[in-house]
């Protein structure tokens, strides 16, 4: 076997046929996403087998065959320079073009060999959107031709290759090939590249197997950002999305964007921080959950409106819905309280869904609703209420119900009863077998297992006594529906939950809410929710700390109470000041959460700018040691030194992309969906492989052992 | 005492009253900076005795005096919106406004009590750029103003403050009280703010004082950027900065910013990176040094032109010019060799130092002179030689010289002797008297122990025998006259080398070179160099490999060699390739370096994008164990998937913007002028005084424990 022979048995050693890739591959593809035809590849396990051996297999050819490496190298060393990009060739052909040799670059796509003489075969521009047609025949009078035609057609789909020949007009079909050269009106579609040279700038592999709509596993990442509808789109969209937000910042409201550092030291703001060892014993970085200290102290300087699109860290136990690292819009402002922070995003907000779907004032009104966190918890029993769900707000009917309904309810002595309706669109029947199998699913048993009691749900029924709702006997039946409208097959949903402020993010009763919509939804009994209806509002007036359960990273105190958000955070009135003294948790605090469509996009607050005021939060509130507090030194100082009361906030990133990219497809995408290269769940990289091991060499050089 | 007198006594127990803040500090300072006044600090010392004893003090009166505080915070808890900023005076004003009470907000600068009844002072906007004089008097009539103007005369200068009044035109001098209203005349000058209202938003401190042109230690940074002349606006410039970048490649090259991750994880590609170690067992991420590898990967995707603005990591031992963390501007294409990628940054940097340094094309041509490494070292003695240095290429001349002046010189065999003409503007002597001072110099002893001889160094002197350079014979004297213009006064000056090629980044007469026109600039011999002069250049045909020191991280391989830029260059042509299997020290890659007046602000290659190529470079050139090749699987991987050729470059952000910043404020500006929250030498954070220690709870969250 001559070198180059063996070496490409090294590369196509894997030839599963029944997988090979058709001609019939592009026509049928999703005309968003032109993609080179369609894709298939194994499940995760065979292609961890086939990785091994052709890895296996490599480092055997390797040691033979040397030369046929370097041979094959060399011929995709040299190649020519592009004329242009396919994409631009409507706008940069000019008469003439044809007479002389272009140049184009790109991925070939699936042959269709029409005779042994002509061959047609598209290629993709380097992006993988823009597409001209190849077309190559065996001109009896040039040696070149044939030559090419026999290259293209030993070629692989997926084939990046440079291409020399003629680019010219199309005939228009049914013109009898009077070619017109309105400038404007030209496409790609209008243009065919004839073949006289070409030249493959690297293979193809034959283990490589693509069909239709399917997945690559997360350690081919490469391969699903080619093949997948949206991955490249939401990339590419996600860089216009922080070139709108970036602009607005600069040019509109005069933000200076200001880099600060990851190689932060820890102190204890909440989450807990990774750590960043350093070649001094037992001296450490850490890596910021957020850029906050940074940017208050930048208060304290001349940059008095400050932003950053900022890397952030936090060491979780992850969620579906976090990632170990996550990018944050980043904002501050001095002179300001919270509603100018407000106002600022509001207007980003709004240009940013306007400019990127299209939306106008009429889809997002510039100013966003307000809702209290206790109006949010009473209403929707949520802090991140979904405005789009039709189920409406709840009413607290305790005082209307009979005792023996509330003792059915609830084992609570004095509870708090929440109704809620549901206007389901179908007849009574099918809403009872709705809400019954709703409740019987497995994933729904925590709504049963309250200890407060499970929900009592009734279908609204005019061809029952009252109406169905015979349980709530007839005074409180006639003031219920004279106050909500009802109609047949509505379900009204009670729960109880206990008196007093609320506390945490969501009640049981709007967990629901949120269940029997999705369920609902599904079923068809309500309407689907529109990708482009988005509802943002602002939930305010948190309380400043809650109780805080010592089993978590805290902020270091001792008094049993954390902040909701962070001890930076105001409070809102003179009247919230003095509660500190008498009973800090009745405290509300100048924090504003930015939720839409039930997701929490930003979190910021107002800011404590007095010295003495931090310390007294840090010292008597939050019963900190000397030693936390002096972590917080730098931060004192500087608002010691005169500074100015400031506000920010902090709008989740990938969340807001995933978010307009998920209505520009309509289609759910994730947040690792809008991430080039994200975590999984275990916080693991899959295509790289981080977290790898750790030596013991590395280790010593940060003087640090395995502990046992 | 009461207890705010208490308080106030607190916050300015420290009373130095011969430093304290005169009123005469504004007109004196630069306009390019009008800031409040002048400003002086203590020792570094002194600042940590003053910040322990406020902080002892703190809480003690903390404990007692929590109302005093609390009252305190209220009385700068609410406050009024502005009306405008104050920059925006000149474009906002309207007729009528002087009718309507305005807000305004901002820093009060140093005050001019007029008499009893009239006081004027500055208000400054919060970015300190901007100025209008407050007017106070009393008002018989208006209890109000009465309460106003002594509320101002009781405030600080630097105290951050709300106002309000009546904003008005100021008459024009000798115009007899006539206002004009060209809109596009107005500037802050023309107008004045009557005072009916303040409020102090933060105490300015006593204990902090400022006089003129001094400064603050790095643990005060944000009184470092309030202060300083150029820290201020060097941030807002960099911003500028990278927004030009950023649209250019957006805009006009179609590059998309993507975001790789930082949680990586190590492999060996030439620095010590730092680890964070996870809370599984023996699992640690890595620091990126640069998204190198992620950035390759992209290129087998449809992402055909990448850039980021990067954070990059290396736990080095630091040097006056490295920090550990860093920012580059990175940046790849597909389909691309490196000469596309170097046209590519041509535009970028003529257009950035165009726009902000208002330069142009006869300032720097469009395309940049190309030195090989080896012509750069021959000729500058430098792989990033300064071209704005007068002092012409070094010319070989060891053919010319009689053997006992080579004997001289130096103690090599065969050497090779390069000479270098300085053209001192200065009398013979007085060339003798320079150059023998900085011969003397300690800092430039190293010339003289040189072990291949120190440099013979020759004034030229028409006054002299042999015009001063008998020692070279009549024969050489009339070669070298006859190719080298000599003027009274000029040096030449020879030094030997080893024959050879070049390794490493100078030779010592490359130093020699740069150390005597600084040495000559200083004492007036050579022209200063102008701050608007920038000759960039590329340095190319590096070598591939270099030989490695064991001592330093390296690539892991153990064959004796290291990458000279990393091992994913490629050779440069076809015979580099055949170089590999022969003798590849003397292959040549694709690597090309950007040198700026003698700075290297960027370095990029063409990378091998054939997997087979890349894993013989790792297996058979650097001889790495699989152990390490396999580090590499994700980006054999992905080359192995059909990737085209490509080439990238990384161009260090922090030196380029402090190369503009130097240029624009006509003083040297370093890195840490340059970057908002800098490390020090030691790679610490002096402000926020990380790193900090490790607890070891927390290290065992990590498995780890201290080594002994």
């Amino acid at each position: 076997m001559s070198a180059p022979a063996c070496l490409r048995a090294y590369l196509h050693y894997v030839d599963i046929s029944t997988c090979l890739h058709g001609a019939t591959g592009i026509a049928s593809r999703s005309s968003a996403h032109p993609g080179i035809g369609g894709f298939r590849i194994f499940t995760r396990q065979r292609c961890r087998n086939l990785h091994h051996s052709i890895r296996l297999n490599q480092a055997r050819l390797v040691n033979g065959n040397k030369l046929a490496i370097l041979d094959q190298f060399k011929s995709s060393l040299a190649f020519p320079e592009r004329s242009f990009e396919i994409a631009d060739i409507p706008n940069l052909y000019e008469s003439g073009q044809s007479e002389k040799e272009t140049v184009l670059h790109g991925y070939l796509g699936a042959r269709h060999d029409m005779s042994k003489k002509l061959t047609f075969a598209p290629l993709f521009g380097p992006n993988l959107t823009d597409k001209i047609q190849i077309i190559s025949s065996i001109n009896a009078s040039r040696e070149a031709d044939r030559s090419a035609h026999e290259k293209l057609r030993s070629l692989r789909p997926h084939t990046p290759v440079a291409v020399k020949g003629l680019l010219r007009r199309r005939p228009e079909s049914g013109s009898k090939g009077v070619v017109t050269d309105a400038k404007s009106a030209r496409t790609l579609q209008d243009f065919e590249f004839v073949l006289r040279d070409i030249q493959s700038l690297n293979d193809f592999p034959t283990d490589i197997v693509m069909t239709q709509s399917t997945e690559f596993p997360p350690s081919q990442r490469h391969l699903q950002i080619r093949t997948s509808k949206y991955l490249h789109q939401a990339l590419v969209l996600r860089n216009e999305i922080t070139k709108i937000l970036r602009t607005e910042l600069n040019d509109r409201f005069s933000f200076v964007e200001i880099e600060t550092p990851l190689l932060f030291k820890s102190t204890s703001e909440g989450a807990r921080e990774f750590i960043v060892p350093t070649r001094r014993k037992n001296m450490a970085y850490s890596l910021p959950q957020s850029p906050q200290q940074f940017k208050q102290i930048l208060m304290a300087t001349p940059i008095s409106k400050y932003f950053q699109f900022a890397k952030c860290f936090r060491d979780e136990d992850l969620r579906a819905d976090r990632q170990p690292e996550f990018a944050q819009l980043d904002l501050e402002m001095s002179f300001a309280q919270g509603k100018e922070v407000m106002k600022v995003v509001e207007s980003l907000i709004c240009t940013l869904f306007y400019n990127t779907l299209g939306l106008g004032v009429d889809d997002i009104p510039p100013k966003f609703p307000r809702l209290t966190y206790e109006e949010a918890m009473s209403r929707y029993g949520s802090d991140k209420p979904d405005l789009r769900n039709p189920i409406r707000p709840f009413t607290r009917i305790d005082i209307l119900l009979p005792a023996d309904l509330i003792s059915k309810i609830t084992p609570l002595k004095d509870p708090l009863i929440e109704a809620m309706v549901v206007p389901l669109k179908t007849s009574p029947n099918e809403a009872r077998h709705f809400i019954s199998n709703f409740l019987d699913s497995p994933e729904h048993t925590s709504f049963l297992e309250n200890p407060d009691g499970g929900p009592g749900i009734f279908v609204y029924d005019s061809s029952k006594p009252l109406q169905g709702l015979s349980a709530f006997k007839f005074e409180a039946v006639e003031q219920i529906e004279s106050n909500i409208d009802l109609e047949d097959g509505h379900l009204i949903v009670l729960q109880a939950r206990k008196k007093g402020p609320s506390s945490g993010g969501s009640t049981p009763l709007g967990e629901l809410r949120t269940s029997i919509h999705r369920a609902a939804v599904d079923q068809l009994y309500l309407e689907p929710i529109d990708w482009r209806d988005f509802r943002p509002l602002w939930v305010i007036d948190f309380p400043l700390f809650k109780s805080h359960d010592y089993s978590e990273p805290g902020q270091g105190g001792n008094a049993g109470l954390a902040s909701t958000h962070h001890p930076f955070t105001s409070p809102k009135t003179t009247e919230d000041v003095d509660l500190l003294l008498k009973d800090p948790t009745k405290a509300t605090a100048d924090h504003y959460d930015l939720v839409i469509n039930g997701e929490e996009i930003g979190g910021g607050s107002r800011r404590i700018h007095h010295a003495a005021m931090q310390e007294f939060v840090f010292r008597d509130i939050l019963k900190m040691e000397d030693d936390r507090i002096n972590e917080f030194s730098h931060l004192l100082e500087a608002l010691r030194a005169g500074c100015p009361p400031h506000a920010g906030i902090a709008l989740g990133l990938d969340r807001l992309v995933a978010m307009i990219c998920s209505s520009k497809f309509e289609t759910k995408m994730s947040l690792r969906d809008v991430i080039a290269f994200p975590k999984s769940g275990r916080g693991e990289d899959l295509m790289m492989k981080s977290p790898g091991p750790i030596s013991d060499e590395v280790l010593k050089t940060y003087h640090l052992k395995l502990s046992d």
